[in-house]
């Protein structure tokens, strides 16, 4: 599953200060014109020319400023192949001095920009909507420094996630995060969408574990909020302004960290539930009973387990022979085996004599938990092969999470096939509806059906993906109005 | 220990959208002339009168309109005696609506206003400078919501930490925060000076824990970010800008809050050690072994423990009979009472064998955990009855903690007493100097000293304190420029 990547959100800088703001350049208002017909390019914006390409040329080097076709096409090209940009320029810088520098010169010959992470994300924004500049940040991939001590990792923005896994591991520790898309996402992309994953529920959000960041405004001035530390009171900490900005507020250059040791211990239970009421009663007995060794709890209906086994490669139902209604992912992640162990079996214990699981399985070695995780971690990638699929990522309470669901199932009939999946443990929900097609008439039934659920449930209609393209408009549904016109009058466009 | 509180700085609202801002109308530059020379009243402010009383009467009713000389003497007074303003009126809002009636009508008078909580500060954050207008939070103090699935808990400002602490034991939850002020400090404050505490190890900071704010802005604007989701990626998430900006953005009225489930087993143990480097050598030891049980570990050393035995009342030395050069409080909790002691015992074993702890005891009971938390907990009071006490809050990294504690009782000689202690496990030192009165050649040694060697060494010259009026000025020692400018111009007065 990929779930996170830069939103390049073309809006202009947001003034932070009441001194004037450069001039804007990055794009305002962007949009595909051919899914969103109201959007169009701003003619105050430049096109690129010669002596633009030369000037990159000598600043980055030939072979850092792409304008080969096929390469084009996929940094143009969303991974769900729903957004398309038409950039004619790729710029692959290697500093945060280069990336100054561009953003120097193209706000100064007023050139849309779109920063670009590994172009993951879910919602339109890793991809230009016009012909805006990519800035990639993939040659920005180095760790710079990591204390064994405190556990403190800074990287530059362009390094893999699964990169810092790896490297962590060597050195005992864990990141905070994991993503399905951990292979091509970057750290940059994961801090600017405010990436939230399958370890939220144990080590909280990017809020929580950023501790600094270094990020480069529109008019190319760098911003030094690199801190090391885990306790800094001192004025408005304005990384966390960045964190979620999706790209709006300036490019992140450089990342600095807090990560867990790594503890010895991992578990995974793969869980069936009858109904949605057992699934939430089993989610207050595992913060009871597990407590603080719980790091993960996700959940999956009939639906999606229905498309994981017919569109992955080598998945297996693991609770054979007949679907279940729902299905749970437990996992626990402690410093003690036997102890873990003991306090995983009398929970189970515990639920099956309550009736809240009507079968389960314990992985007994990492193939095992691999294959049930695949399944969860696959369903994105499932739905894909399906055909169209419409996502929404919503965070609702728990109570309520799946009613959602079963509205908009009735709703559509037997128009769409609605699925649901996601971070339980978090009131995450990933829904969405498939259909062979994308369909005009189809996506009249979704929307603004699932904003306005959404918004008169008290939930948010981006839990973790974002606005993006998709939803810049939408920001209503989730915000006040007060809070979106102190955040500037750029910031829902 | 008391160690929050609301720096009521009355710095102008920052200027967030490029709109025209109300005019500003909370004081900006603050001082108390006795102590910092060069901070004068603005001559802008109005003072109070008649009209003014009446008008204050007429909404919060007579007895939440304070002018008794009394009252007054205590909220224009530090928890420390150290700083004192000369307002002449105190009021009580009992609402969010009341809140904004007074800052609006403030805001049309031009006069000056200074947020109050419990008034625990140790910055002189939480008094007027001159002749503010108190508005103390105090009388708003109801929870409002609390739900038991998500452990989301919602409630106004003015509560007492202790009391939410309390409400949530009854319902099997903690607060993700404890301070030895709790009895006295409010939640609001906690959320304005973002209080880190003695949990903060295990459950991160305030931007960690807390899901949603409302805040009135200078000009009596309600700002609704009360958000109870624990995941809303939908735009710029601002009320991370008002956790720890110190009453300057505005007045906080609601809090909604991520608490943990309470869980059964807890440990605590009291060590000794001979040398800083065991201190520093057990931490990592503690996160390793002790891994997701481990839930605080301070530090104090000699000097600490002496003044502690000697200023509190009931302390008695729990590792007799001569002192150690250093102690440590590791507290655990966990949901399994033998594996937990198990695990803390094993971790004990390890450490004596190592040669990391000298002497060390287990607490048996409830009692013997509290006596053990007493004596870190009433260091602060301990140095108050002491004498006249300079007190620096630092973030340094964890391998050079001690140095300056030793550089600075090097440089000091017997001019005075130099204490070390704190929260190690999150790179936190409380510096203290002790001596019989203040003394201005005393201070002429300390600073800027400290700050120096603090910002040479990349730490922050406040962890948790916040600036206040203590250290308004002195911003630049541990934020870069272009971070302080792009804050705005009154960030840094």
């Amino acid at each position: 599953m990929k779930m996170d990547g830069w939103r390049a959100s073309a809006r202009r800088i947001l003034k932070l200060s009441s001194r004037p703001a450069p001039a804007p350049r990055f794009a305002p208002g962007r949009g595909n014109p051919a899914r969103h017909g109201t959007i169009q390019r701003n003619p105050e914006f430049a096109t690129i020319n010669s002596d633009d390409i030369s000037y990159f040329r000598d600043l980055l080097g030939e072979k850092n400023v792409i304008q080969d076709e096929d390469a084009l096409l996929a940094a143009n090209m969303d991974w769900m192949r729903k957004y398309k940009g038409s950039s004619k320029l790729l710029l692959l810088p290697r500093s945060t001095e280069e990336v100054s520098q561009v953003l120097k010169y193209c706000n100064s010959r007023c050139l849309a920009v779109v920063p670009q992470g590994g172009n993951t994300g879910l919602v339109g924004g890793s991809v230009p909507v016009f012909d805006e500049v990519i800035v990639n940040l993939g040659s920005m991939n180095k760790v710079i420094s990591f204390d064994e001590v405190s556990g403190i990792l800074v990287s530059e923005a362009g390094c893999i996630l699964e990169s810092l896994v790896n490297f962590l591991d060597n050195n005992g520790f864990i990141m905070p995060l994991d993503l399905g898309s951990k292979g091509s996402c970057q750290i940059g992309g994961n801090v600017s969408t405010n990436a939230g994953g399958l370890r939220l529920i144990r080590y909280g959000s990017l809020h929580a574990n950023v501790l600094g960041l270094e990020a480069v405004l529109a008019n190319g001035d760098v911003l030094d909020m690199l801190g090391t530390l885990r306790k800094d009171n001192t004025g408005y900490d304005l990384k966390h302004l960045f964190i979620g900005s999706e790209g709006s507020l300036g490019i992140v250059t450089k990342v600095s960290i807090l990560t867990p040791p790594k503890l010895s211990s991992v578990n995974v239970a793969f869980l069936a539930c009858t109904d949605y009421l057992s699934c939430q009663k089993l989610l207050l007995e595992a913060r009871r009973k597990l407590g603080e060794v719980l790091s993960a709890f996700e959940f999956l209906d009939e639906q999606a387990m229905d498309l994981a086994l017919n569109h992955l490669e080598g998945v297996r139902n693991p609770l054979p022979p007949a679907l279940h209604k729902f299905y749970v992912l437990i996992e626990t992640t402690g410093s003690d085996e036997r102890s873990d162990r003991e306090k995983l079996e009398a929970f189970l214990a515990h639920s099956m004599e309550e009736g809240l699981i009507s079968d389960g399985v314990v992985a007994q070695d990492i193939q095992q938990a691999s294959s049930v995780w695949n399944i969860r971690e696959g369903i994105a990638e499932a739905l894909m092969k399906a055909g169209a699929v419409y996502k929404y990522d919503l965070s609702i309470p728990v109570e309520k999470i799946y009613d959602i669901v079963e509205e908009l199932r009735n709703k559509l009939g037997h128009l769409a096939r609605v699925v649901g999946f996601g971070h339980l443990g978090d009131g995450n929900l990933h829904l969405n509806i498939s259909c062979p097609q994308y369909d005009d008439a189809v996506l009249a039934q979704i929307e603004p059906f699932v904003y306005e659920w959404t918004s008169k449930h008290g939930g948010s209609i981006s839990a973790e993906h974002g606005l993006g393209l998709m939803k810049a408009d939408k920001i209503f549904y989730s915000k006040s109005p007060a809070a979106v016109k102190l955040a500037g009058p750029q910031s829902h466009t």
